[in-house]
């Protein structure tokens, strides 16, 4: 095989068949096809799309790049969520101590913020102590303790993802459906699940703006699970504004903590008991959605996914401390009131720019190297639809970077937009795919 | 300006700024831009094409990339012609000693073979003595001695052509006409000419096998030259079958010896009349191209153009023996004569295979690294619609490679069509654009 002829046929839009595939991921893994002609590649996918049957081959060779984790010695059925990512997505903290209050096993395996989106390790991180570094033996045995693990990626994790995602993200070949599929179920089904809740992010501050791109990717994680013969259910839900009212890493930590001890932050409640619903659907737990999401209220309600929490920073070296009395945290140098200029209905926000601001408060990393700050961020009270005051305070910003707070606070107003008449309501889960 | 933002920009469709272009080409050709971003930029202008503006200005970079020859210190117009490529395709041999004995400049900057293609620096090269590695002021030295040069690419004539011809190569970018377009236009405006004329090839051995896309290169080809103030004429020619009888690189230069000595090889002869008429009309040596055939003419009959050939060999310390005595020429181990197997009116060949059939007879390259045998080739005796009987001698191969033999000749039989009824004439010159 001849990799300049495999570019060419994807880029005149033919089919690849599975072992042409195999053929250019696992040369390009081996680093004996040139980062150069598998950015041609890319483009050429981006272009030409994959169907179903290519896609799935493509997943399969990017899995095999590294180990798949065999959970059959635990007992009971291993589910996991995974999210697009949008801002303040903090579902994940939520969901693995839910889930695992209800008897089954959540191996999750998390990345790093991306752009404009945070990241479940980032976060997890922000407790002090917290260690997302975990090898194999450790990863069982925390499952096997507590039902749940909330681990990074290794570098035995589908190594090919890595090398690709490294590559996509410079060659702008990052929006593309089989490409994302491919990357996201590489890793997910290498985590040793027999069941997966997608949440699929639309709106502003989402990888997809569009509700139908998001459908579409939506449907082909779904068809990759299921040639996996994993079971799975989807949810398109919306991001066009953050979910919850903090961002940033402790922020997250915090707000999530709350939600698990009782607390009602509607939308992030709603989407939590509805995507744990849908865990303990797939996992056989509940017979559907509905009833998935009683079981999850009882775990709040009772203590049980608070305490499942609780266990699982212990297990993974946290500080209980922190997470007792949430008060104890660390306050950022600067914790800046931020006024609506305007007044009417919050009808509107570049949730984009939102997250853009948030990394730019500390909470991101701009390049590679850059250090997080754990307790930079934003609180953002306000909600679409919200009736709004001149001079309302409608946000926090926490940081210890003095130097940049005015031109935030200045962009801050310029991404937020009022109307005169209450908008319509938007839906906060706009589509679910069983 | 941001690398990965303008593959973006182009991967959308949306048109480029001439800095935006400059910005790219420049600091990849400093090695500031990896490839694997290039090959990216570059599939995205095969999917997303360039606008005329963009073209002149990918042209216009790649060109000031190195240095512009100035040749205003010599009398007369200087004009060139450009081939885009095919099988036994030598009318650059015959025309510049035609246009130079008629009083013009022909600064000729030519290429090595490529793929199925011969190439005209091969072909000179065949002559024992010859040389193409000139320098600037020698370039200028026989151009004033003599009116014609045929030289090399040295390394300071649009250096970012080499480097993103050698990445398109691999990558599958090769057919995307503003990158032919900026590849040819940047060699050819370099040369320091007044005028230019374009054959563009169409058909089964030519890189564009349909005639429209010939046709959208002669016209992208035309605008760039007419945007440098360039006078330029294009042809679109068959190349459906090889062009004279002879393929190979000395049998290329004995053909088009034996042409400019008077003898009449139909196609070869027409089109070379052609490509000369038209070059000293853009030059102004003539009103049109039919006045420039009279005068090409006129220069074969009264001996001038084989004298001004002579010419240029010795100025290029090329041993003119060989021109003035063509059977001293050594030939080949094996010459071959291949029999038809078959009766009826020649109707089709694939001129590619034919291609890649005599460079695998030891006259063209598979491999960077291979030596081209000059006395290698193929003579090739019939033409579309001529009447062949069974076992017939229909070629002779020529060649030190007799391990190949048996199978170039099945192949080459493969490759060869027949019909009962004769075929339809095709033209030579399918459009000739002004």
């Amino acid at each position: 095989m001849n990799t300049v002829e495999l570019i060419r046929k994807k880029r005149n839009g033919e089919i690849l068949t599975e072992q042409e595939i195999i053929f250019l991921i696992e040369n390009f893994t081996k680093g004996k096809i040139p980062d150069y002609q598998f950015s041609a590649f890319l483009m050429a996918v981006y272009f030409k799309n994959m169907s179903k049957e290519e896609t799935a081959a493509l997943t399969r060779a990017m899995l095999y790049s590294g180990n798949v984790i065999n959970l059959d010695s635990i007992p009971g059925a291993k589910v996991d969520k995974h999210s697009t990512g949008g801002v303040g997505d903090k579902t994940s903290l939520i969901l693995a101590p839910i889930v695992a209050a209800a008897g089954l096993n959540v191996p999750m395996i998390s990345g790093r913020g991306l752009g404009h989106t945070g990241g479940t390790l980032d976060k997890l991180e922000s407790i002090p102590g917290f260690t997302t570094q975990i090898d194999l033996e450790r990863y069982k045995s925390i499952i096997s303790k507590c039902g749940a693990v909330l681990a990074g990626q290794t570098k035995d994790i589908a190594p090919a993802d890595k090398l690709i995602y490294a590559l996509r993200d410079v060659t702008a070949t990052v929006e593309s459906i089989p490409l994302i599929t491919g990357s996201i179920m590489s890793k997910k089904l290498a985590e040793g699940i027999d069941g997966l809740v997608l949440d699929v992010k639309t709106g502003s501050g989402a990888f997809m703006s569009d509700i139908k791109d998001a459908q579409n990717l939506a449907i082909s994680l779904m068809e990759t699970a299921m040639m996996f013969d994993k079971k799975v259910i989807s949810m398109v839900t919306d991001m066009n504004q953050p979910l919850g009212n903090y961002i940033g890493n402790w922020l997250e930590v915090y707000e999530s903590v709350k939600v698990l001890q009782g607390e009602n932050v509607p939308d992030l409640l709603e989407l939590s008991l509805n995507l744990a619903g849908a865990m303990l659907s797939v996992g056989g737990r509940a017979a559907d959605i509905e009833e998935g999401i009683e079981i999850s209220k009882e775990m709040i309600k009772s203590g049980k996914a608070f305490d499942k929490f609780l266990q699982i920073v212990e297990l993974q070296n946290g500080d209980l401390s922190f997470i007792k009395d949430l008060n104890k945290y660390p306050k950022s140098n600067i914790v800046e009131p931020v006024y609506s200029h305007e007044e009417g209905y919050f009808s509107k926000i570049d949730n984009y720019q939102l997250g853009m601001i948030n990394l730019e408060l500390g909470a991101g990393r701009l390049t590679k190297e850059d250090i997080i700050d754990p307790k930079a961020g934003i609180v953002f009270r306000i909600k679409l639809g919200d009736k709004v005051e001149y001079g309302e305070k409608i946000a926090e910003f926490h940081t210890d970077k003095a130097e940049v707070l005015d031109e935030l606070k200045s962009r801050f107003n310029g991404i937020i937009k009022f109307s005169k008449r209450k908008p319509a309501e938007q839906k906060l889960i706009k589509d679910i795919i069983v």
